[in-house]
């Protein structure tokens, strides 16, 4: 039981796990969240993908973030992974580091948040870990994907001549992060309250691709997710690939709110481009494959654009309408850096 | 480079992936680290064991514990759950949040602990995360193990009637930790040096009984291993199980440290029962397997002990030698009780 603050003063991480996480885990696998581990079976032809991704308050998500935006983000995080992998989303495991015992309405909506990214994708809990830190929250998601034997789409394989695709919007999460740091610049950026929101949340509550998984094994030679920036990660799948791309800058497609916001403030573009946090894919695909993609990508209800190409040599190229060179402010997000 | 400190200045997460983890990976499936997730084939007719377990300075381990000792540490408490489940490791995910850039000689040292591990159990890391944090160090392992289809060890399965066996001995972390705390306990409990040093490194050192997971497949009906305590995680087998359990106090098996040290405190047994991060494995079989877990276990290398028997009913009872209950100072660790 809750005290008057709401907290649940006799309890410990075993009740936690019980009472919160168990709702979670209805895959038999799970075993209820009542043993140490999960036994999984792999349907035979299929081969699994496996990643790992850790968010931090104060590093990857704001303290006051809500708390279902943070269980949101800590899946969605790690479904942008096995989707830019063409993967589908099968299980996960959480361990989850508390700064002391939280509130009851603060799991709940922790796990709300959970619940909706596991309906969006229809990935299971099946394990995981709860204990008490000494310091900011921290979620750890390992998920795993599976897809038929040999079909993963790598970082590798991008070839010179692909057509290079992004999917959804570009930069809206740099703009939601900023709006929550400095919230006069909505109106400085002449948006709406509803645009302000739209952009905070991208920030908060990514949406994965999981939906371009198919369209992607069917179509890409190499994709990656963007979560470092869109200038970052196509310059990570070009070093994978032995290759160099050309972006350009007026083909990056933006959110009607991004959109508003560049128009008054043009040098937010080059930002933009640079900036993290969005969590959509890049793939690179042979031209004969292109409309194939487009189609496909449609008709799974996920839009996608052509931004560039890949050519021979190596770096990452961003071009104004007449082809000269935008010089950017940062390569994207690095930690340390 | 390294500047005058030790400290890698133009160095990011990526440079530290590269130089510092990447060589642990040198399973395929990792992709030599430079891609975002592990691409994953398991043999047919196997099955997976996946396990997540987060370990934090202050919490799981002492801050000023050796570099080496935490990353042996951090992946040694997943290798116990994979062999209490009868699992052999496979791969795994690591995820490193640091306060900060480390200094080179703290990574190389954490990499060996890894190393070290790996080497013993036999797992290859595949792939993971590598951040900065607010807070104290972070270290999480998911470890995947893989092992005949429908022949998991849980801890459900358990029966009245059962033997109980642990392995190796019970209490020297504790009595470790307690050591790392007041170093004057070692004279008080009338050790010498090397027996001090043995306590401290089964605390910051655990072995996981990789080697008992075939005997375990082969015999046992139910298990788990001791990471929350002898008492409180044998309790969670049997609530699993829906069984109780008896455990003889002069059976448990100590180590000659641990032997002195209760000789000279006999208070000090009821305690190390109830303690935790032992990381050996309890097991429950029926009578007519004993002797046969016995030899194979012994034929494995590891020391096994029968310490009870499990019954009906619920709860774990410790008796002394004339069979009267033993009352325990706390059940078993718990976070934030």
């Amino acid at each position: 039981m809750a005290d008057e603050d709401g907290r649940h003063g006799a309890e410990g991480e075993f009740d936690i796990i019980a009472r919160y996480f168990a709702p979670l885990a209805t895959n038999p696998a799970a075993l209820g969240l009542l043993d140490d581990a999960a036994v999984l079976s792999i349907p035979e032809g299929q081969e699994l993908v496996a990643t790992c991704d850790t968010i931090i308050a104060g590093v990857h998500f704001l303290p006051n973030d809500p708390p279902d935006t943070v269980g949101y983000k800590a899946l969605a995080t790690s479904l942008s992974d096995l989707a830019a992998k063409g993967a589908r989303p099968h299980v996960y495991l959480l361990s989850v580091a508390l700064p002391g015992l939280p509130a009851q309405a603060w799991l709940e909506a922790f796990v709300m948040g959970l619940q909706a990214a596991q309906e969006s994708s229809g990935i299971d809990l099946v394990g995981g870990d709860t204990c008490a830190t000494l310091g900011p929250l921290t979620v750890t998601v390992t998920a795993i994907g599976v897809l038929p034997q040999g079909e993963a789409v790598l970082r590798r394989g991008a070839m010179s001549g692909d057509r290079l695709y992004v999917s959804g919007t570009i930069g809206d999460a740099a703009l939601g992060l900023r709006l929550l740091r400095a919230p006069s610049l909505e109106a400085e950026w002449g948006l709406s309250r509803d645009e302000g929101a739209f952009l905070v949340d991208r920030y908060r509550c990514p949406s994965a691709r999981t939906a371009l998984a198919l369209p992607l094994r069917q179509c890409a030679r190499a994709a990656i997710d963007v979560s470092d920036g869109l200038v970052g990660d196509t310059a990570k799948l070009c070093q994978a690939s032995g290759v160099s791309a050309t972006i350009e800058a007026a083909r990056v497609p933006l959110s009607p709110a991004a959109g508003k916001a560049v128009a008054k403030t043009p040098e937010l573009l080059a930002e933009l481009i640079a900036a993290g946090d969005d969590y959509e894919i890049v793939a690179a695909m042979e031209a004969s494959h292109a409309s194939g993609f487009e189609k496909e990508a449609n008709d799974h209800g996920v839009s996608i654009t052509a931004i560039g190409e890949i050519g021979a040599g190596s770096g990452v190229t961003v071009v104004d309408g007449e082809g000269r060179e935008i010089k950017l402010p940062r390569a994207g997000f690095e930690h340390f850096a």
